[in-house]
Parts: structure tokens; sequence; C-alpha cells
């Protein structure tokens, strides 16, 4: 039987790669990738495609979306504002917080959907870890939802889904051994480029998730 | 008085000429323009800076979204489809309709007004003479408005604002006569570059708003 399709939105980093093998084994599988002017972008992007080929998904789209550099208003994409260490305080947004970036990711992925038939946008988006991220949350989803229903057309059905939105990183890590997905290829450091920092919020949140989750994680950080 | 900032979209097309003029006069602009791999697009961009220049609107921004182009579903954007020609008929959507264009288009707006502190978002959105985009109807901005208010920092208040959406072509025409907005500069044909070719969906429904209007459209039309 045909396997309805989904579009992955894939950044290469901890939660998508989780993602990806969590959705994969239901669906026929379309992998979106943005490079946004980001400090870490080509090594995102060799992530992307190792774990692509690790898979074996041939669809693949790589957007260039560098106006979000050209605009700023980030300390991710914005050279001249320092990337914050450590884990953020609760409810202020973070530095690294890209203006409305997911907004963008979405529009671009609800387009790509609505021509090549997929049913799914899998976004691997983690409220928790992501505090702050005002554009990661239950709620924008959904309104972004209903927004992308109303301006597709009538024929087009896309729903996105957020498999690990509700987990903590120690119960993705888990997930991911359950499944074993290929979490050695996976890179979330904001900073490093062949050795993840350790110490930038993404690679603070990854850490802790391991540790609870008692396991190793399997790739380089920085002495 | 500092004026508030708007930010409009504007493509250099009849309707957001007129929405700039009406605009302009309570707002600091910023003007956004896309380029998506349209076949008008150098001629889009020109009508553009030619509008800015007459305004002296010096914050612009001009984006590249030519991935829509990539990733095909219309005939605007695909040079294997044609162009259809005429009034699409009714509760179809048209074959020049891109897929969700306009939510790509409201993301990177939304992303820059919140950078550059903008309070409103210009739409020249026209239900009535966009027939069948789903992408441009109230419910589309409302339920995208939601979204951006939902996935923004708290402290930034966007409004989505579409002026000329209940408009008609001829109300549009005689709105811009008032304002003094430079009409003669706008560029709304799909297939021409150095004269309309006044047979497209666009030419039509502009030649036909002139004409009820009874006034001269003083772009050159091909004989």
């Amino acid at each position: 039987m045909l396997k309805p399709k989904a579009v992955v939105l894939f950044s290469g980093g901890l939660d998508s790669c989780v993602c990806l093998a969590e959705v994969i084994r239901t669906h026929d599988v379309a992998l979106l990738h943005l490079n946004y002017g980001q400090r870490t972008e080509a090594r995102e992007l060799r992530a992307f495609n190792e774990i692509a080929d690790y898979y074996n998904v041939t669809e693949r789209l790589v957007v260039d979306i560098s106006w979000l550099h050209e605009i700023g208003g980030s300390s991710l994409t914005d050279k001249s504002l320092e990337v914050e260490t450590g884990i953020p305080e609760e409810d202020s947004v973070p530095g690294t917080y890209v203006p409305f970036r997911n907004g963008n990711i979405l529009a671009i992925a609800a387009s790509w959907a609505e021509v090549i038939g997929a049913t799914s946008l899998v976004v691997g988006a983690v409220e928790e870890d992501s505090s702050g991220y005002p554009d990661c949350t239950v709620e924008f989803y959904k309104k972004f939802s209903a927004a992308i229903s109303e301006g597709t057309r009538p024929s087009t059905k896309l729903n996105i889904d957020t498999p690990v939105i509700a987990m903590d990183k120690a119960a993705i890590v888990r997930r991911g051994l359950e499944l074993e997905a290929p979490m050695h290829l996976s890179w979330s450091c904001y900073v490093g480029q062949e050795e993840a920092c350790g110490k930038c919020e993404s690679c603070t949140l990854r850490l802790r998730g391991f540790s609870i989750a008692g396991v190793a994680d399997q790739i380089s950080y920085a002495k």
C-alpha cells in the first residue's frame, strides 16, 4: 500500500533526527533543510545530508533564507551579538531567537508540501527545551496550521505534526535509542564546527538529556 | 510626533501602489519586495524602485524567494505551464496560484517588521479580483495574523492591514486618482516586460478597472 507523504523539517539536530526515525516507519518522507546564515550552517547541512543518506531519503530540498541574516536581530545570525551560554531564564525570549524564523520555515514547507502532495508537516520542536521561543509552542503550531488550511487549495489537507513537542531531552534520547536513530550523526551546537562547544544553550540541553538518560553522547566535544 | 512604522508589501502593481499612497500619509514606511522567479521579475522590480523613488522611501528590502520557482506548481513560476487569459471561473483555483506564496511573503514581512519595530503589515490584496486564490482572503489574513501574534515576542504588536481588500479595481483606480498615486509607474502584467500584454488575467482586471472608472491607463499595451 502507498504510504502517505510527510515533509520533515530537518535541521540535522538531535530532535529532528529522532522525529525522522519516528516518521519514516509510517510515511514516505521528503526532507527540508534551511540555511539562514547561522554560524554553524555548513556543519548543520553536513548532518542533514549524512542522516538523509543513512535513511536513503532522496527527496531533499535545501532552501537559503539568508535574508534572516540580513534582517538580523538574533545572536545566531548576527555575529556582533554574543551567543548566550547555559539555560535561559524562564519567561524571557533568548537572544538566539531568530525573529519569526519558524513562521518562515513552515511557510516554505507548506508550499513544498502542497506541490508534492504531502499530508503531514513534521516539526521536531520541543516546547520545554526551547524555553522562551514564541514560535516553538503548541499554540503557535495550532495557529499556523489554521493559516495553512485557510491559505492553500481546498483539496490540500496538511497537518503540522510535532511528535516530540511534549518530551524532554532525556525522553527524546531514550526514544532515539529505541528507534536506533543515528544520533551520532546529528549536530546541535550553535557555535562549533568540528567539535561541539559543550557550553552554548543547545549543547547544554543536549548534554543534560544524555546525562539524565544515562547514556553517552557519541559526538565530539571541545575539551 | 513620531509616526508609527509600517512594512508595506510592495509588488509594484496597481493595488500595492495605491496602498502605499494611502499608508504613507500616516506612517513611516518600509518597503518589501519579493522576487520569486516570476516571468516578469525584472519589470516588477523596476516598478518597485521607481515608485519607492517617487515617494523617497529609503528603507527597502528585496528578498529572493526563488525556491518557489524551484518548487513549481504554478504557471507564474513554471515556464512549462501556460498563463491563462481572461477572468478565471468562479470557485476554481487559477493556474497562476503559487502554492502558499502569500504565507511565505507574510512570514518574511513579519520577521522584518519585528526587527525594525513596525506595528503594521500592509498588504494590497483584493479579495474580489484575486478570485480563487486561497491565500488572498480576509479569513486567511485573519488566521495568519493570529499566527504572527502567537509566534513573535510578547512585546511585538503587529497587525496585518489590507486597506483595499474589499474594493473592486475601479474603486482602487478612483482612490489612486484622489491620492495622486503614481499609477503610471505601476506594473501588473504577468507576461510582458516592455509593454503589458493586455490579455492575461492581471491585465484584464486592470483594464476593466480603468474602463469602469472612466479614465485612461497610462502604461503602454501591446497592439
